[in-house]
């Protein structure tokens, strides 16, 4: 299609790591980097809670969700209400993750996403998260009808 | 006890944070930095399971369990095995916390203790956490016994 | 003031860690959690800047600077315009360290901090930090001119 | 080689974010996440250091060389002997960035890179490291023929 002259002066830019939905279950990867870990030689229990945030985070971009327009418009932001974590087995320096999540629950304000994370076939944590959707001074509210119908699409029976 | 010129010369240096035990209850003190905050103005979900492992290392140093030499002697590490966690409150930049952390539990090679954030009179965040004592390659094993004894004088009934 | 059944009642809680000046140097104590350290047995290059940007947040508070108001009530902002840092030595789980600052240049809209870590008389990292005042918009400007003040009685020669 | 009804059910999984070479630049994408903001609204300051450190990682990663391997047989391990950093603008949640790095000078223990951090066409921070290779108990040592090979293939003039 293009030669080398053109792809030296317009070459393609690599692009960050985006999720796709297999089915009602939201597929993200992650890369375990230096940062992630600690002095015992495997990733920090907290630093889970990031890998998931970003799946939930790319879970919203992909169904048309946009965080930061919310925040800046002052419509309102997600909230982690409760989360339940079990960690069966460690991950490492260096190995590629997949952040599954699903939504199992849609309610006015809030909803619940079953999250786990998987290096190949070996499950190494999973979650029970609960989401409320707030004011940005911090009170319930409800979530907005197009996102409510956005969810409704991708739940999980 | 000590005139001006002395403590000009060898001032006391500050302590970093130490907990107490009042009672069963191991209290820690946290201040709030800009690091612990994100863009919706209040703590990120993920930073009070840092501020609660810091609570859960310090009860361990006040009673006399040594976490780096028992990495470095090859003895073992304390992992998370699960942990369930509310959100009540959000902690907001320059918040002073207190980590009030309880062993509720303590079977031979593990234990569960009831961890909870406060600011003054308000509860923001609790968590039940269950802590696996490992082998540095990640196999369960006993907890030494004087520890075993050193948790037994804390345990709340 | 005050008798032993009474502080039983009302025992005294732990404080959060407090810098202190001695002269021109504000002293601040840090002690390294699991959190601060990675893989490589060590704290992880980009903590020092947590550790190091604590010590600039406390020192504005002993001085009398209140960050958070000032965002609140959309004043404004310090922000890292430039850090330089040289790493000397490592620092590992569970020691104590002390991060010294010293304002060494005081312009209008901006100040030169010198920062350094140390562990007992060893130093680990030290740093040249100018930090920026700016509106909540990102635009640099004056700052208020009792911050400055308040700064000239601390600034080192 | 695979026909629609067997990518059916063998769906492909999305991959982390990769780096590529374009000339002697190596261009690595990062989105920005929560847990990278804080709460005046931006990416907090030490975060950009570990974007940079993802964009090293990456960067040995194409080239061939293992931390990994190199951690777990002892061989050794990159460290960031000193590093300079200038902050231009913010990065704002859910920005795309590419970190850019190129190798800017080859030594037998050490090398520079010259970092800098894009949002489209705008510089936001850009910054010179030296890492050095050290022992894992903190010894400058040689870097492994291979490796200096390596990046000597990728060095910038």
């Amino acid at each position: 299609m293009c030669k080398t002259a053109c792809s030296m002066s317009e070459p393609t830019l690599p692009s960050p790591a985006s999720g796709v939905f297999i089915g009602p279950v939201h597929h993200f990867p992650v890369r375990v980097y230096y940062e992630d870990t600690d002095v015992s030689g495997i990733v920090y229990h907290a630093n889970y809670l990031r890998f998931m945030e970003r799946g939930r985070s790319d879970m919203l971009r992909v169904i048309g969700i946009d965080q930061r327009a919310a925040i800046e418009t002052g419509q309102g932001v997600y909230t982690v209400a409760d989360i339940a974590l079990r960690y069966l087995r460690p991950a490492r320096l260096d190995d590629d993750l997949i952040v599954k999540s699903s939504v199992t629950q849609l309610k006015n304000a809030s909803c619940k996403i079953h999250q786990a994370i998987w290096r190949g076939d070996e499950q190494l944590t999973r979650a029970e998260v609960t989401a409320a959707f707030i004011t940005l001074d911090g009170r319930p509210q409800r979530q907005p009808p197009a996102w409510m119908a956005a969810f409704q699409r991708v739940l999980a029976e």
